[in-house]
């Protein structure tokens, strides 16, 4: 089971000021499972691992050996919630270099993140000639960056298909009973899956939004979810033996503390998505009112030669959480040489988890040395069960957190500021009040 | 020609006050020139557009056409400056996908920047059993990450080629004279490339240390050092004219304002690894003596639905860096649909850049709305000779500005702790006094 250390948070907080968050963050816990907080409304994610709909999931595992049978490619189009969970999942569970390898299962392809035309292009470049499927992610159907991507990509695969065979390629995970993708759905006869209400998008990996693209790259997510319902078991736990409790609590302690930012580090590169994923889950349901903690991520022992430097002796605003696996994947053996130019055979012999380690354990006391607090999280091994338990802590611990600091943890105003200006500068009927004011700045 | 727009700085920092600046820049610009600030030792790279080694440069190339002709993979081992500009090259010139796609050039893996046995597995398996080459990059040789990664390549190319047909494989890139990795060259006849003297890892990408993997991958590195050159010429100007000024002094003048964390962000995601190119470069610059910007990176508009809420609404102490193309690369038309389910058809037949740029502006205004000062740096188009600007316009402003800060931007002190430590829990002979220390604390 996922745990933490906080240890190296007591040199500057005391573990008595950090503990004494413990009413605070009892208060934040029973709000959220009684539901009494501020965005109750969004609160699907909590007892999702014990109530998830069996019957869609049933149909998300069969939809997927479809995709398997009939697809060299999966081309998923989602943003935000809709895109980093799966990627996330994907690279950490497979490899970030998963279209890479040689497999049974589809490649992968993320569209709709963004604006790029060389992006897309290169997607439709990439697919080939190959046969493919499409998952469209969207809540609404109308977020701008899925919905040019699902026109480009619908009329491909319509093109190669015929529109009857393209249908049942298409597969929108959406509305349970509205809007513009679940309408479409409907009339055309894709099938669907359900975006919850209760579920804000960062919170939705676990749900047919992170699922189906996970299932389809050969992800076991009844394992993903039996580990995501053991973390739901051993967390409600309303003490400080509770790792989660003592994640939110060092976290908000070391923030008011003044140390404003946060980096997620691992040391196994295949993590890097993982930390695209939390920063989306922090950010955006702490930077708010003006506060909130800033997340960031490196990717150890990488940036040491580049944030390293930074971390050691820059601004000491900063702290650290580091996610480490007690067994990772993979077993090399460094051997000795004869000639030894490189000075290494005192390590020979060792597999490199040790060397890792050992790497590990001397950034954490040089960065305390040099003032930076450093939290870690261990999980057992790299497999779906502990993804889904890691999935499931930093979920929980991330409510806990957002209601310790006082911000409504679920909503995200200030996602739509910019979405106005765009609309208004694009010419979006209804937005030319506020286009006429932009021209004028511009 | 690279180009400089900080009007969206002055909200928050009069234009009076950053310009203001002026004669803090013309002191370091000059000290920069004349070799009389801190760190004059690492000024190699200042004039390097004009005064790099012909002899070497045409080595470089021809090396990289013999790696096409008998290598379908490159390994190139190497961490820090010897890893972050090659790859972030490579993903921004040709792609981020570049080894999934159909090409007459070799696949490239990064090894050596990590200790995970998991990573390090994978590229053998995919290399599989193709023909390769390898390409290490080491100053010294000893350092760790590539060192152990350098020992399992080795020995994987000699196993496959001979000792022999190995040596004619194995492209070393290390210190003029000195050094184990140098040494070893000598001893087996690998044809060797030089990590200046004079030249810190960071700054490094224009010296053999980036070339050679970005010419193994088709890439144009006779444009590259022109478009270097260009801006050489250009950015020598001392006055507030020169864009790089006006980057080093908002930077500056917003830091000194309190804004202590600056988001480089690009609207094509190819840029990613340039972000983190350009992460080293600035963190590892500036980050010392307890002070320093905090450089973190977004991917637009893929993080405007993760970290977007942060940046509107979150703590105010950050500002934003964005690398706009005026002609970006791809050619894709929004088409008209007769249902127009998505509510896109106001847009249809717009191109995807007018669309992207629109979002670009959108956000700018939104973002400054909130409080976020926004620094627009635009290159003219997705090409060699521009990437070569960028890097010279980001480099020349990274000296400008750390003398501005008044810390010594070439040194890196902060790198050896965590090292020392690592040694002593390794047990290196000579870390044994530490080693029991550390033992102590854990």
């Amino acid at each position: 089971m996922i745990r933490t250390d906080i240890s190296n948070v007591f040199p500057f907080v005391s573990k008595e000021n950090v503990e004494a968050l413990s009413a605070e963050l009892k208060a934040a816990h029973e709000a959220l499972e009684a539901g009494t907080g501020a965005g109750s409304d969004f609160l699907g994610w909590l007892r999702l691992p014990e109530n998830y709909d069996r019957e869609e999931f049933a149909r998300i595992k069969k939809a997927a050996e479809k995709i398997k049978s009939d697809s060299q490619a999966l081309v998923v189009i989602g943003i935000g919630g809709s895109y980093l969970g799966a990627r996330a999942a994907i690279e950490f569970l497979k490899s970030p270099n998963y279209n890479l390898k040689k497999k049974n299962t589809p490649d992968i392809f993320f569209a709709g993140n963004n604006i790029s035309a060389a992006a897309t292009e290169e997607i439709v470049e990439l697919i080939g000639d190959r046969d493919f499927s499409i998952n469209v992610i969207s809540k609404s159907g109308t977020t701008t960056e899925p919905a040019i991507a699902f026109r480009i990509f619908k009329a491909l695969i319509e093109k190669k298909y015929g529109k009857e065979g393209a249908k049942g390629r298409i597969y929108a995970t959406t509305d349970a009973a509205k809007g513009a993708l679940k309408n479409l759905a409907t009339v055309e006869g894709y099938e669907t899956f359900v975006v919850p209400d209760n579920i804000g998008g960062r919170f939705s990996v676990l749900s047919a939004v992170g699922l189906l693209p996970m299932a389809a790259a050969g992800i076991d997510i009844d394992a993903v979810m039996q580990g995501a319902y053991s973390a739901m078991a051993e967390f409600s736990e309303k003490s400080f033996a509770n790792p989660v409790w003592q994640y939110a609590a060092a976290r908000n302690a070391l923030y008011r503390a003044g140390k404003t930012t946060e980096i997620l580090a691992c040391y196994e590169p295949a993590f890097r998505f993982m930390a695209e994923w939390w920063k989306q889950l922090y950010g955006e349901s702490e930077g708010k009112d003006g506060k909130g903690i800033f997340p960031a991520s490196c990717d150890f022992t990488a940036d040491l030669h580049s944030m390293g430097q930074y971390i050691q002796e820059g601004m000491r605003n900063i702290f650290e959480t580091v996610v480490k696996m007690e067994h990772p994947n993979g077993n090399v053996t460094i051997e000795a040489t004869e000639e030894n130019v490189d000075g290494l055979n005192y390590i020979a012999g060792r597999d490199l988890h040790y060397v890792n380690e050992q790497a590990r354990r001397g950034v954490a006391l040089a960065h305390v040395d040099g003032g930076v607090p450093n939290i870690l999280v261990t999980m057992d091994k790299l497999d779906e069960h502990n993804y889904g338990e890691l999935v499931y802590f930093f979920e929980l611990a991330c409510g806990i957190s957002g209601y310790t600091l006082g911000v409504n943890p679920f909503n995200q105003p200030g996602v739509e500021a910019y979405k106005k200006n765009m609309f208004a500068l694009l010419g979006k009927p209804g937005y030319e009040e506020l286009g006429a004011e932009l021209a004028k700045r511009l």
